[in-house]
């Protein structure tokens, strides 16, 4: 027997969407639990994928397949593709398994001719829509599958509404329709040189296979690149009877959500078009109704939607996206899916369903993406300053940014890669502009509602959006728009607030995000399932602070190398460099200490009652000295301009320091616990600095909990010996101010040879932190700062490495070294305290690899915290029954 | 019952040195077979170990055993220490369980005072060595014990020359020499603020503490880091009965080999002195006789000490160094133990003690230490050539070496530190200059034998050194030699030939080395034991016609790079680096084509039969440009002086590359298989070069085993793709010449990533090479550029590490991933051929644990393919049953 290739949409169901696509899994869904779907099949997504292998041929038996459904078709619905008296009229639509939206082709009203456009007059009596429709199946066949440029229709359009001396589409007769149908077939005729195809049966096949090679057009491509979706899944085709809301006044078509996208609010809300078709509200052309209008235009048709929805609610527990149809008084739903949402509609949204029992607690919280969280945590503007506002549009996708006005998305892309914000101005976005939306600090559009295709997309990736904002009027042409009396130039920079839909003049004060009740509701949840600490690394007393404030639970890592590079510091710190003898190092040591000592005391006190972990000197010594270049320049000038010869020597000699201590690979070099090594007395300092702050706190009654963390250590007796200096400051620090107090020491897990020797390393560590940052570097022998600019994105294009492995913990192999380090080490030490400080440390991914490594917590920038609460949560509930074996495949 | 601290000789045996210390367990061993060795008892290493940890006090029970020892000497010799009419007198010295000679102290005549003088005088009849006696002893005491500078002593002898007008010390007569004595007592009284102490057990005592205290010393602590011994063995004391060489003309004292260690030939070696006490021969100061002299003088005691050497030859089955007396005609035996030799001297003995069955085949190999052959295997002076020899000493360490005139070893660590060649020229060396030793490059001597500390010092480093060259005149104050009319000074250039003893002036020409029958003899048996293949890393033909010479199966390494750097190519590979299309690139690499072709060519060809393992482009592509630096000087320079415009903008451009290529870190950088994936054209080109030089060569009737080698490989994914193309070309080149060859595609194992992930990596390679340069350098996060200079020294000063990594592979670490590789890659593909390409490959130690892991082959420079062989040898003899597991605390 020959594959299945064709499904009718009462063989199918909603977990079939690898097969049948998502569109046609919820068609399926649909009919199979009795809502009003237009009948009709999918081609599954393996015809496509097969079709693909084939070298863009239909597999063997499809074309059977599908006239087999046809003629089922139309017993169903009693009408005949073709007939000239009752013709079946088809749509045709792709649906990729993730859903991909306006990325791929439709062709609507398939199956009309010169013939069948008889029989629909007929049925309807209404030749102006049966008309009307024809000239929309000619453009967009022709636009999908014959590949021709929609302006040469818009163009013939136009003449003819010229020529009747009329504004608007809906003004023309039917006669102008059919003067304008035989206009757009001879523009076919002439543009493939071969007649518009009259046979339905061909205008399928040719749809089909249009659709088909939607699946590899460049939007779709960049598309799943944006979203990472894999490249070999294929599109179904959804083929479906056509009904019409655009017959006349008692038809319409509209989108909506069973929630309020953007807040969460628990009421319809959507838009739609009376006597329109689908694309009419998508497209944004004409500004639609809000949906609540139905309800006083179609009350018992509103019922029944609202009714339908409450039911598709119920049935997949969460808020969905539909379109439907309404013919002559008839409602027909033409989809549903899940709807994309805010993160403060997806919080409310999660809340809402867990406390109405749609869902348990642990569903709620699987339901928001942490990832998103961000937006919430960003900074916003400030709502005390007063703003320039020049206009205002609709809150489209919350957040604020600002940015260079650009027109064009290649632009936009150009100018982003050099580093600077855009906000990219359009009438309208398509698909073809993804690539400079991606690169947008902020979208503004000024044609188009809350789902247009800007707003969806600029949700889907989190930029800020503020979209139909009439009030501007776009010059494309100078480069420039107008709102009131303002003029606004491509470079000149505004502002957008897509939470209110406000567009201001320049680069506006932002503030500090504040979180909404839900939000703190959420969290609070997360905490209780939750297993791992989360913590925050922060390096001044008021990221620590703010840390607490957000839930960290310590400090994971306190860097001490910015506390080196104040101004006011750095010519000590300078002095300490170039010293000649230990005395010398040690005078300029002194002068810091009571410097350093201060800034411990001030995080070590805002953290009072929590663990801080406070990591000693890493960078080169060579950082805090001016560069080798910077010098060369400098000493050549003074040559042959005359300098004097005392400032030419002395300037040489800095060079010769500079010389001395630069590096070939300064991330392999001089740094770390090897400055300990070298230079014992830098780490007593430091040490003494803490310990000194601490003994004072506990002196002034606080509980204070620091952990000295010894940086890039590869050998336990390296370990050893910088320990022995910690416990002895230590001492003496306990002594001279008569003080007892508690800390441990540790070290940071960061190159691979520290993996491989966790065992040796634990006897003498009290605790371990994953600095995966060079842990990574030095596994896959890439360094950061030169991999992201010149070949990392090779990797990633090529597909050799599927996420950039300094955002997503790379679990094959640096996760291999760490499983190593934490059996290792808690073999030899079971009480080992294990957590992670890297920037990985607020990702979700490497979270969830965290919780299976069996990691006590996790360490992340403060406004990161509540993303790794989520994440934490999450991962605990995802990895209940996996092992980590597993999951490195996954 | 308390440890027991001390043994009498006949209490111990060879194979107690760890507690007896060398010396004190082969006196054991020598009594116990009936040599005539003088009586006594040995204090253990552990007494030693016990002083330090008791913060330099004797154990307790220790005084307590040595004076019950003491005791039985008495009985023995029926002496009594301290009797003023037969005292007994002892040696005190110290052994260590490695040796180290000259390093540490020794105090003779003990148990001399003012009264025991007198029964020194009555039972010797002879005053004059009774009180030459007691001076020597005070002396010795003074300097060793109490640290009195020598000069003070030597200062008063001199003096009292000078009074009597003689020259010479043994023109002095008894008289002279009691003055002196109470000159020499006042001084320890001045310097001492305490009297001479006169009571032998005193003597004792503080003679004891002066051995363990000399454990510590300085010149000890450099002796064990040079040769690598550890610091906490301890030292034991050998206390032993006195006998006199100094009694008369029928006494004489001398030190000998059982071989010649210079040559390895077959006879009686070594020197001695009439009427002298040990000292004197092992000082240098007075030039001794040679040992066949002592046939003619004392044919039978000569004749009984020969019998002695060949009797502990067969005890020991190996070359012995002894000491022995006469005294008044009777030989007694003072040390034996195993004899340092050169190299040529250690593979001869070796054959030849194989070939007198007294030592197996396999000993044979174990017996020659690998690194050694390095120095028969370096250039030496052209034979050829004639030179300004200006003097000639004693051929004392073979080998050349030549460089600049240093008379302090002070000056001369200071001068080698800056990379400059330094000849130490000294009247003789004491242990004091043992650091300037190691430093230079050679060391010439102006006095002392073939036993002076100068001579074996120099042959235990394998330093050439030409001693006794009386004909030298040195002159400290003024910086200068003379030689004959010639004045050399500090600075100047002289070479040395330990091999002839001849000094020559200037840098001399050098020639290649050759191998002697013995060392080949020595080799083709290695070749019969190793289970190892050796081959050579070489770039060019000559180097791989040198390979085959020296045995090497294959070409391990073949970097293509050189060849990009020649001077005629180097502007085509710049241009196809700024190209600005793949086009332009293109152009650019079609030019290299045929150069590429013809080096690949040249070496297949050389190596034919064998395996070539080449690998593709590694170093970043900004290696072959020039330097930011330089060209900023050079802008800067051209703007200031008025520069034409179009070359600055030049200028500019070419900075503007440089800086786009320049890296942070360019060993993590842009290199290796990176560049053949973000520029496929290069490898495609490399590739193409390899397969048409294989086919023309295979055309040509030879059989060529190329392997295609894909460095710095992190992931299957990556090396699949470039697989890929490497196959295309193979296909095409064969399709194109119509010719079939075989080739194979494997990868470079030197990121810590590639060895995690070897299993998946296997699957796509037909073999590894460990290139364990770049592995170290990422397993430990070490720059070696820069760790090296910066700071690899302080973590071997502080025993963190206890070899250079880059040098000794790293069992733990390294070894660690090496050990996950070769598991994971021979579970997926059992016949995977394994190798090693990094410098280790030459070096022993990481040979040995490349037997261990199972490589199938090490690959290192042509010169030390030699001592890979033997040391491949001694590997698979060593690990015969030995698991990897064990190796590793090893």
């Amino acid at each position: 027997m020959s594959t299945k290739y064709v499904y009718r949409f009462n063989e199918g169901q909603a977990d079939m969407k690898k097969l049948l696509g998502g569109k046609g899994a919820n068609l399926a869904e649909m009919t199979n639990i009795g809502l009003p779907v237009p009948p009709g099949f999918t081609v599954t997504t393996e015809a496509c994928i097969n079709f693909y292998d084939a070298g863009k041929q239909f597999p063997a038996g499809l074309k059977e397949q599908v006239a087999e459904k046809i003629s089922l078709l139309e017993e169903t619905t009693g009408k005949k593709l073709g007939d000239a008296q009752n013709p079946l009229l088809l749509s045709v639509r792709s649906g990729a398994v993730v859903s991909m939206p306006g990325m791929m082709d439709t062709v609507l009203n398939l199956g009309l001719n010169d013939d069948t456009i008889k029989g629909l007059i007929a049925s309807t009596g209404n030749p102006r829509f049966a008309y009307d429709c024809y000239r929309r199946f000619l453009q967009m066949f022709a636009g999908v599958v014959k590949d021709i440029e929609n302006y040469k229709f818009e163009l013939v359009l136009e003449k003819q509404k010229t020529a009747k001396n009329v504004q608007d589409d809906h003004q023309l007769t039917a006669e102008d329709w059919q003067v304008v149908v035989e206009q757009f077939k001879n523009i076919i005729a002439k543009e493939t040189g071969q007649p518009f195809p009259q046979d339905p049966r061909e205008q399928l096949s040719q749809a089909m296979d249009a659709v088909f090679n939607s699946w590899n057009n460049q939007r779709a491509i960049v598309y799943r690149k944006v979203h990472k979706i894999p490249d070999d899944l294929g599109t179904a085709i959804n083929v479906q009877a056509m009904v019409f809301g655009n017959m006349g006044d008692d038809c319409a078509t509209g989108v909506a959500f069973t929630r309020d996208p953007s807040t969460g609010e628990k009421k319809l809300y959507g838009e739609y078009l009376v006597n329109a078709q689908g694309e009419d509200v998508v497209a944004g052309t004409r500004t639609p109704q809000p949906i609540a209008k139905l309800a006083q235009n179609m009350p018992e048709l509103h019922r029944q939607f609202a009714e339908i929805c409450v039911l598709l609610e119920k049935h997949y527990r969460d808020i969905q996206d539909v379109e439907f149809t309404i013919e002559r008084g008839k409602l027909w739903m033409l989809q549903t899916r899940n709807g994309k949402r805010t993160v403060q509609a997806a919080i409310k949204i999660a809340l809402d369903m867990w406390k109405e029992e749609l869902i348990s607690k642990e569903e709620a919280i699987t339901r928001i993406e942490p990832g998103q969280l961000d937006h919430l945590l960003h900074r916003r503007i400030d709502p005390d300053v007063s703003l320039e506002v020049i206009a205002k549009g609709l809150p489209a996708s919350p957040g604020s940014g600002y940015g260079e006005v650009v027109f064009e998305a290649d632009l936009a892309e150009k100018i982003a890669a050099a580093d600077r914000k855009v906000i990219l101005v359009r009438m309208e976005t398509t698909p073809d502009d993804i690539h400079g939306m991606v690169a947008a600090q902020g979208i503004l559009t000024s044609r188009g509602g809350m789902t247009s295709h800007a707003a969806v997309v600029a949700r889907g990736m989190g930029t800020p959006c503020v979209c139909g904002c009439e009030e501007i009027k776009i010059d494309y042409e100078n480069k420039l728009f107008k709102a009131g009396t303002q003029t606004v130039r491509a470079g000149d920079v505004i502002s957008i607030d897509g939470g209110t839909g406000q567009v201001i003049l320049g680069e506006v004060p932002m503030i500090d995000p504040e979180m909404s009740a839900e939000f703190l509701e959420l969290l609070v949840l997360t905490d209780q399932i939750r297993t791992m600490e989360v913590r925050a690394n922060a390096d001044t007393p008021e990221d620590a602070t703010k840390s607490r404030e957000f839930g960290a639970q310590g400090i994971g890592l306190t860097r001490t190398e910015h506390m080196f590079m104040a101004p006011e510091r750095l010519p000590v710190v300078q002095r300490m460099i170039l010293a000649e003898s230990i005395a010398e190092r040690k005078a300029a040591l002194n002068q810091l200490l009571p410097m350093q000592q201060n800034d411990f005391y001030g995080i070590l006190k805002a953290m009072q009652g929590l663990p801080v972990c406070i990591r000693l000197l890493d960078p080169p010594l060579h950082e805090f000295l001016p560069s080798v270049e910077d010098l060369l320049v400098e000493i050549t000038t003074l040559k042959l301009t005359g300098g004097n010869a005392a400032e030419i020597q002395d300037k040489e000699g800095l060079l010769r320091k500079a010389r001395a201590l630069s590096e070939y690979n300064p991330m392999l070099g001089h740094r770390g616990c090897r400055l300990g090594v070298s230079y014992p007395e830098i780490y007593a300092m430091q040490t003494k600095a803490i310990f000194q702050a601490t003994a004072q706190l506990v002196q002034e009654g606080y509980n204070i909990i620091p952990e000295v963390e010894i940086p890039l250590v590869i050998d336990a007796q390296e370990l050893a010996l910088l320990k022995k200096q910690v416990i002895q400051v230590a001492e003496q620090v306990k002594q001279q101010t008569g003080t007892d107090f508690h800390y441990t020491v540790g070290t940071m897990i960061e190159m691979p040879r520290a993996a491989l020797l966790a065992g040796e390393i634990a006897e003498q560590a009290e605790f371990f932190s994953f600095g995966t940052n060079d842990l990574t570097q030095t596994t896959f022998g890439f360094s950061r700062d030169d991999a992201e600019g010149k070949f990392l994105h090779h990797y990633l294009e090529k597909k050799i490495l599927t996420d950039n492995p300094f955002m997503v913990l790379d679990r094959s192999g640096v996760g291999k070294l760490m499983q190593m380090a934490v059996e290792q080490g808690r073999q030899v030490r079971p009480d080992l305290l294990i957590g992670i400080c890297g920037e990985h440390g607020g990702e979700p991914s490497s979270i969830e690899f965290c919780q299976l490594l069996g990691l006590d917590y996790v360490s992340c920038s403060p406004y990161r915290v509540p993303i790794a609460r989520l994440a934490a949560a999450q991962a605990k509930l995802k990895t209940e029954h996996k092992h980590l074996a597993d999951s490195r495949t996954a």
